[in-house]
């Protein structure tokens, strides 16, 4: 069944009306007819199989056939911190770890950032359509939250002093002799236990953030032995971090 | 130090000429003047400091200070096979799994490719130079072999008789019940032995590639859970057959 991204504000029941983008998403990408299901998500875990009642080019009445709260998946407490490369080289990051299914990213200022301004609201809104379409594309019900830039200080403290009761495992990528493995850096951690993982610039952290994250109690964590881009870096973390998660979960 | 790639047929010693093309990259984008070195690789594990001896936009001569034999890193008996995704998102591919260090990429078709027809030589030679260049940018001295596309079939007779002794251990990344995760798979395996792994098109593989991969010994391996994007999946399954290896070095 073709699954589709709908914001919360935009459900209701038992029948509602679709806007203007909705319906030609039907329309046109996934030719829907009258009668036709599919499967609606709010990116919050709420999931709902419609059906669609009338649909033309701007409108699309549609009914809830079923309705369901879908259980956060292994990647909900995996914060990915990363300093934004440049170009469109984060927006690979973003959908690429959104697939993988972290469940939120958070766009750092480091000392040797290529992009020195934090992003703009249109930059942050671009992620989070990225994100939302990722979401859709990896059959998942919750959309990764793309939240505010911090500084890298800023970040440190948010970890150290986090809104929920244990502060997460945090990891920075950095190659140090003593940098461990992303999988023994968590071995032992319960599955569900909250990691935050720092991606830095393309010219590394420096040697004073280093301090200062091993101050905060990072763990610093070699992705292996060649020398990535940091959107790469990104993807390769996450996808390290989830297999760990899964191995602790089984 | 900055590093370049250059191709074997230009090499020369103690002293030669670059042609116009490294010349014009050493000047424009290097901003190289007499006496600055640079590291050079072949792309095959020979790797030199080189000195500028004379530079001009159309002509730089290098003597070569010291050359040295760099021994194949963990991933160059890692063979990673895709279906060709649309559009360059194969490139995101190619990029990222060179990055992390796979040694040979197999473009396959599969029964459900999206690319029904086999990549043309002018797609083939973009791969190459976007093979070459992630391994510069990611400090490596191989580049990976991207190979002639092959059928899924063709792929898996390959693998079954390989030229050198000891078949590959084949991974098909296909979502069954049984699938193992990639750590599981390779568990116990040395570090150096061969591995295949095998990326479906969007659509996944049919029912009937999966028994014949099976036949031809292939463990079925999942990627996480969720529903990632060809080139994702391709990315991840590299990252995490490599992170296997080094922990079977270490």
């Amino acid at each position: 069944m073709d699954r589709i991204d709908l914001l919360p504000e935009l459900w209701g029941a038992p029948e509602f009306t679709l806007d203007r983008e909705h319906a030609r998403h039907l329309v046109k990408s996934l030719r829907a007819r009258p009668g036709d299901r599919f499967l609606a998500t709010d990116g919050a875990g709420r999931e709902a199989t419609l059906e669609v009642i009338s649909i033309d080019a701007r409108d699309a009445r549609v009914r809830v056939v079923e309705e369901r709260r879908v259980p956060p998946g292994a990647g909900a407490s995996v914060t990915l911190a990363v300093a934004p490369p440049k170009g469109d080289r984060m927006d690979v990051a973003i959908e690429k770890a959104c697939e993988i299914g972290v469940g939120r990213i958070v766009p750092v200022t480091a000392a040797r950032s290529v992009v020195r301004t934090a992003p703009d609201s249109a930059r942050l809104e671009r992620w989070r359509r990225i994100a939302r379409s990722a979401m859709v594309q990896s059959a998942q019900s919750y959309a990764a939250r793309i939240e505010e830039p911090a500084s890298f200080d800023a970040f440190l403290t948010e970890v150290r002093a986090p809104a929920g009761d244990a502060p997460p495992r945090l990891l920075l990528a950095h190659p140090a002799p003593d940098a461990l493995s992303v999988g023994a850096a968590l071995a032992g951690r319960p599955a569900s236990s909250p990691i935050a993982l720092l991606i830095g610039p393309e010219g590394g952290f420096t040697d004073d953030e280093v301090d200062r994250a091993r101050l905060a109690g990072a763990a610093l964590v070699s992705l292996g032995s060649t020398r990535l881009r940091t959107e790469t870096a990104a993807v390769v973390a996450a996808a390290l971090a989830l297999e760990a998660l899964r191995r602790a979960a089984s």
